[in-house]
């Protein structure tokens, strides 16, 4: 692994979080991905504590709330090392959705919201969902939003159909778009708006069964309506209008998040191949480590993570020295770049595994199932293929 | 598709099939693949009746036993229209490791175990299991065995630990493959042993959890272990040694069972994607049918079901003509060639459907997740590549 | 190779065809490709004259005129053959553009135009060439066509500019595609017309270098224009206006005639892959046929063919059962599907080869050079995918 | 392009060298690549005395030798710019195999050889080649060598078969790697030793035809022999059995060069691609970059050539940093990481540009034959893979 980006003070951080992840995290997989509420809750009890104690709470928080202060480029290398297992980033509160919905308040919320919201969940008291995305309009045109925000008063009454609105069950919170300005510009309609769980008119459908499972808990992607939903008007983040812009905000760091998370799935997946191939034998005198084929796919897929892992490094470096705006084009490229590089390494992991790796015996089926989504959510491979397409024409022209 | 394999009988039958895999089958999926014991349920009361009613039953049963007495050629296209759902061949009793069993017993079976074990199998009055794959040991060298059978008079006793013994939950038998002339040559040590399921000594240790699912009944993959138990000589399928030269035999039309089921699943994925793409509107003008890339993974998908499905064909009509072990490499090349296009098209088709691709509420969830393992069992991909290769190599020295 | 298409007529020819391709055709490959002209002044001197004495000229010839009378499926599985020499179709006078010339002649040509022009083709008197394409317009839309033909009296006077009309060195006569009427409707606006190259107006501009290579006589690509080059108008094939609608007659059996000459070829670079790899030492004991990286080209490409040459052998049938437009989607299929397998086993031939696969001591590089093309003429790739998704699309509509 | 690796005194340099680049050596590319020797006529009287006079002379040369002093990493950005057309190296002196013969004999020649040999080459005065490959044995192999030289006094006698000896025609030396110690152990058997070519026994035998191009002067790759050929033992570099230790440092940077090249390759293809898709009409209203097809491979070979310039950046960075022998590992993925991205942009440029891009009006063809190899020489990708695998699998044992 290159150390091009590695600073001083992230080494021992590094250290101190791989050995929580060695030591309390991974052997927590052998409880089956099928228990994963009560994992969460040894999470909670037991290591959540452990984590506080030595100091290592916050690692996405800002000095002033606590956290380390890291960097992007900082935070994203810890976030690799968390994402080796499923549970790191949930043990270290730093999971999504609610790191990305942290981030939003902390540079866009009202003092109340920061005070009622933000602080509860960077201290780890509560979760929050999301919830954008609607069945009835395709993800790729994000202009088109059914959900409606209709001033009453000082109130919005919001009225909607959403899904996929991760870690809804169990949240405190949502963030919701809906469209408060029909009137205007197209990128100028929608706004997001706090919507705490008990209000009145929220409906809780049903955790969408996703590759296989229903999911609970913070592991789960729900199906939400609004129906008349009435939250006060101090509950909009930001300005009328201004729903895209935030969720441009939301996204430029919140890609780095995923992609690192999906370069961690990778090094582990590479990590569990090579292991698996040098343990099992295939004669008398070989493992599969002797065959040319898996000897071929461990060194590609070496390649290919270290190709990942420094376009990703560089986009973080780049959004810490210039704003995600001005490498809007290399943001769209880590998003579809890596997920396939993560995908092919999976794929060579479960094929090496042979029967064991379609088994939930190994966490591989898990990754294979629940990441899957990857190549879809927060805009499907060929939607950013297309828009980074069309920035570089744009330049030529 | 081309009709270069139809035949003036088989024409009927197909339109029949088809009507009821439309009519009947594909609407149980609404229901939810995790039902599926329900589902198993409603089709052995509402639909298997209406089948033997039409004269379908037995579609692959020669006509001695009732059936149609159809080649391996002409079943391969029944096949595919049957695997457009994952209920089409448990309605038609034609599903694995049934149908291998049935064939193995109906080719070699003694004329009691044709009594006690064949014909209940063909009339679909109790179901059977396959145990051969052991989790010690790599599956690509079939000559590794740990199970023994032990003659001690009229009886083997057998000891060993299986896994992927599919659809043994709830089976009445098992074929055993146990190792029983230990002194003999590698390829000739192990023999098949009927074992009926309530003999002392069997023990069911789990359904595995498989991509996310214990599955149960006929859809779940059992680990099973065999102490000390004692089943009668007359239970040995053909000779003594004869395990593996056996096991060729399933093996050859068992492959053409697989591959045309997977031409099947790849047919209704490739359709959805189409009428999915017909439908959803990306603008007020456009459907996602008018993207060039979703063309293109159409025509792709569709030059490439075509070029496997005249692959898997003309194997069967050869297999059919000459006997399996003429061409064998054609069976090899099928085996890894088949799976390659089936997951590149599923992959299109979730692609294709979004969110809605990655959540159980189509059945593109199912088949990702569990005909992954369709590129291991039966023979790694690898395996058949090498197979294949040799074959090749030694025809040229 | 499967026998399926084989028929009791074409056995024998097939192989005293293979007895000439590898007796003479292929020992003139090692004068090197660069002295084409010289290699074909000995087939013309010494090979042709030898295959008429064996009664083979005219493979692709009607038996009224003298031909051997096979249907397209029968001449594909010849012209595979052919195609394991850049040199076979030559030698039988069936290379293109003369084949598809003459099939043009003899299906559209009036009495004159056949005596004059069909006829002494078919001798392999002359030699003819085709000119379409023009460098001005793409390719993928056909109505776009700078060149005219303007009536005056008996005459027509064409006026253009075209490139890529394959053999037009040394050529006898043209076939240009020109707008006769552009009052139709567009694709009733072009006519072919028969240009004697001595006619004057016409311009041989240069022998395009392709690839590497300027080419010369019947290998060479030309650009040419045609200014005021005033012709009869009994040189009109069929009617006025009727330019595309031949194009497409034109089109259908030549597709045949590529793609089985692309099989010919991958089977040629798969047959010397294999016998290099088995007769190129690595260590003391082990040669190239020895790596499993090697074996798994080997089998990946023996797949690949067999399913390449069903699908076009099965669409041959189908044009000869139904005519071409009964399988437009099928003939847009392989001219796609075939060209990427032969490139990917050219690709891995060359590979195993190592610096000797990219010398020209081999005809890899030939190949590798000059049928880099496949992927472009007669549509490109890209138009194909999209034509045949169209096809498909309409029909679900 | 990310800035990462730029460095203060790189930027004006880059800019300058574009701008060579673009004014004076792209426009020689219209004279046709068939005339290269003409062109390098044309760089030896106009351009080198040119890029003297502005200082910029001896990019790769340390400050000692009047050069610019550069790290690797600096270098391989200028290298980028340079491979932007065939002849930028070749105007900087800074061709392969030149440049890897210069920094062998400044790292390990004698004061005489530097004095003889050395310095006249930096200053462009002289060409020389490199013999090590040879017909017999497999390059994957390099401890199979036939060439040996025999200590006679104070000479050796030199007897052998090489080839793909590039630039040997018209160099004024050689190096020739050759067994001197066949009694050592396998590394330490082979030496390196100067050889002047006009030394008698010396035997040019021929330009190798590659890829259609036997070429001439520079760029063409010869095969050699030598016999009986008598150099004296001053000639040696380092010491006796070091020959491979040196090829190893010399391919090192080596690789850097070629990959970095490579990039450059790729850089200009991909633009090539974006300007000629902006151009080229398909419609009235339409261009090629309006298709969805063509935009997305513009999108990956963005992403891709992003992440390949990281991996060979950071890789340079290293080697100057640590040295080459720690970075291993590294070496191997970049070599055969980018050959393959190269390739599929060179392919996508060439399809995008149809008829124009397999034709030699462009310099696609060009580097779609000559630059093949790539995945050949100095390590086929295959052997590259496995290196990289067994190195990493032998870090978990």
């Amino acid at each position: 692994m290159t150390d091009l980006f590695l600073t001083e003070r992230l080494k021992p951080i590094l250290e101190q979080i791989k050995t929580i992840i060695h030591e309390d995290i991974i052997p927590l997989e052998k409880n089956g991905m099928e228990y994963f509420n009560q994992i969460a809750e040894i999470i909670h009890k037991n290591i959540r504590p452990k984590i506080k104690e030595k100091g290592l709470w916050g690692l996405h928080l800002p000095q002033s709330l606590g956290g380390l202060g890291l960097t992007l480029c900082e935070f994203g290398q810890l976030s690799e090392i968390l994402a080796t297992s499923p549970f790191g980033h949930y043990a270290f509160n730093a999971q999504a959705p609610d790191i990305g919905n942290f981030e939003l308040l902390h540079q866009f919320g009202s003092t109340e919201q920061k005070q009622n919201f933000m602080l509860p969940l960077s201290k780890g008291e509560i979760r929050s969902c999301f919830a954008m995305t609607e069945p009835e309009f395709a993800g790729s045109n994000p202009v088109n939003l059914g959900t409606t925000a209709v001033a009453e008063g000082d109130f919005y009454v919001i009225n909607g159909h959403k899904w996929y609105c991760s870690s809804a069950d169990g949240a405190n919170f949502a963030i919701v778009m809906a469209i408060t300005n029909p009137e205007n510009p197209p990128h100028q309609r929608a706004s997001m708006i706090i919507v705490p769980l008990e209000t009145e008119g929220f409906e809780f459908v049903r955790n969408i069964s996703v590759m296989g499972e229903k999911g609970e808990g913070w592991m789960s992607h729900a199906e939400l309506r609004f129906v008349n939903c009435k939250v006060p008007k101090k509950n909009l983040i930001g300005e009328e209008g201004s729903g895209f812009s935030l969720a441009q905000h939301r996204l430029g760091p919140g890609r780095i998040h995923h992609t690192m998370r999906w370069i961690g799935i990778s090094e582990r997946a590479l990590e569990m191949m090579i292991k698996y191939a040098l343990s099992r034998k295939i004669s008398d005198t070989e493992t599969l480590s002797d065959k040319q084929v898996i000897q071929h796919w461990i060194a590609e897929s070496r390649a290919n993570i270290n190709s990942a892992r420094l376009m990703v490094l560089d986009t973080a470096r780049q959004i810490d020295q210039k704003g995600a705006s001005a490498v809007r084009n290399e943001i769209s490229a880590i998003k579809f770049f890596v997920p396939k590089i993560m995908h092919e390494i999976l794929d060579k992991a479960i094929q090496t595994h042979g029967g064991l790796g379609v088994s939930d015996d190994t966490i591989l089926s898990h990754w294979w199932r629940h990441e899957r989504p990857s190549r879809i959510y927060d805009g499907a491979d060929e939607v950013h293929k297309t828009a980074l397409a069309k920035s570089i024409l744009k330049s030529y022209k």
